[in-house]
């Protein structure tokens, strides 16, 4: 039988320490083919390159373990991964791991779950692990105790109901980790704070800042499980339906029948 | 008491068709403001730019209407818009037409709803409308239709249990519309097909290509509604929680406790 075949992906680039730890983990459970972004990807989200074309190269980082850099976007990195370079379907995807939080709403920004997410949609379990760390040398120690044991859980169990997971890890020492919580996404956004200058030849431009507005009051959410050194995992899922939704707007609104004036 | 003020936005640009046949059909139920994407975003999802400036220029494309185009992404345009150049909260955030189909998992790629979703983060009724058609010069005479009767709604009844709808347009004339019908996303994905092609220093390039494949039996989402000339109306969620997995997963695996190990 063969070993587990691991795809391993992020969108912090293929030079950053998150990606390295998280190959070094992998690599104790299965084969590991990599392929990243060749530069950072940060707030990418689920973009697709459809204007230009891509570029595929394989590097030689990681010792024997397959590796390639993609000129796309996380989830360009995935689809060219399932279709040019795999040769069979791979039995887990991991994304990360990334440098900074992408619990609560930071998760329809990130490239990260982006990565993990296109892998879901094609119907492999997938996870995509973050730190609270924005430091490119973030230590990554906590981390990599962290995906062995997540890692070690979903081939043993799988992911029931979903097949893919947002896996957030506070910034502390092991010791101090309280543990795990299978929990929600919390409610929060950003506010924006645009930081307007003005070029030397007297145009305004625009950097788009922010800071995270937590929403919630409740204990069974990401960002209290964080706030209380555990590690969270929230399952996710790609059918945006507003299921309750459905149900409401179908008594209340007129339009949804087979009239249609 | 001020008319509702309207925020309008795409994701294939201020130049487009479908821009213009949203901002006709808007300026007739309230203040129109319009902050699109200075060049084509299709495919950019809910992309944020995080390493380059934002430019926002006033044009004067659209009569008395206030206009501008961002340098950004669709996303971008939303938050800029919200930050820096409207005066008060809209009442309603519209988005599109785009020219093309967001139904079943496209919504995860598309622009055109993740302008409509980021205005709906921060607390607005927003809808994202589109087409069934890739034509830039497609007729919009339909679209134009069904816009006004659905902004009509949104205005008087609201959008229960969430504020954000996914709103697809089958590409017939008025008088073959079946009827509008409110239903959830159909299961289904593209399928890759890079276009694997050598430039002339003999390097291999990739153009990502593919095919939507429909996975779904139901008569309830969209695609079927599509299928049979009927607009489709989901009901969209941004929270992401699979939640029928939160309490499985609690159940089923041990990482789920305040011991560590």
């Amino acid at each position: 039988m063969n070993r587990p075949l691991i795809l391993v992906s992020n969108d912090d680039g293929i030079d950053s320490k998150g990606i390295a730890a998280l190959i070094e983990v992998a690599q104790k459970f299965g084969e590991v083919v990599v392929v990243a972004p060749a530069s950072h990807q940060s707030g990418m989200s689920h973009a697709i390159t459809m204007f230009t074309s891509l570029r595929l190269t394989e590097v030689n980082d990681f010792g024997a373990t397959k590796a390639y850099m993609c000129s796309g976007t996380p989830v360009d990195c995935v689809k060219i991964a399932l279709s040019k370079v795999l040769d069979r379907k791979p039995d887990l995807c991991i994304s990360g791991v990334n440098h900074g939080s992408n619990a609560s709403i930071n998760v329809i920004y990130s490239g990260t779950m982006a990565a993990a997410m296109e892998a879901a949609i094609e119907g492999i379990n997938s996870i995509g692990f973050s730190l609270l760390n924005f430091a490119a040398n973030a230590n990554m120690d906590t981390a990599k105790f962290v995906v062995e044991k997540i890692i070690a859980e979903t081939l043993q169990k799988g992911i029931s109901d979903t097949n893919l997971l947002n896996v957030n890890i506070p910034n502390v020492d092991i010791d101090q980790l309280k543990g795990f919580k299978i929990c929600r996404q919390a409610k929060g956004n950003w506010r924006e704070e645009f930081d307007q200058r003005t070029d030397p030849f007297k145009r305004d431009y625009y950097w788009l800042t922010g800071k995270f507005i937590y929403e919630d009051t409740g204990d069974d959410n990401d960002i209290w499980a964080l706030d209380h050194n555990y590690v969270s995992i929230v399952p996710v899922s790609y059918n945006l339906t507003a299921k309750k939704s459905v149900q409401s707007l179908q008594k209340s609104w007129t339009l949804n029948s087979s009239t249609v004036v």
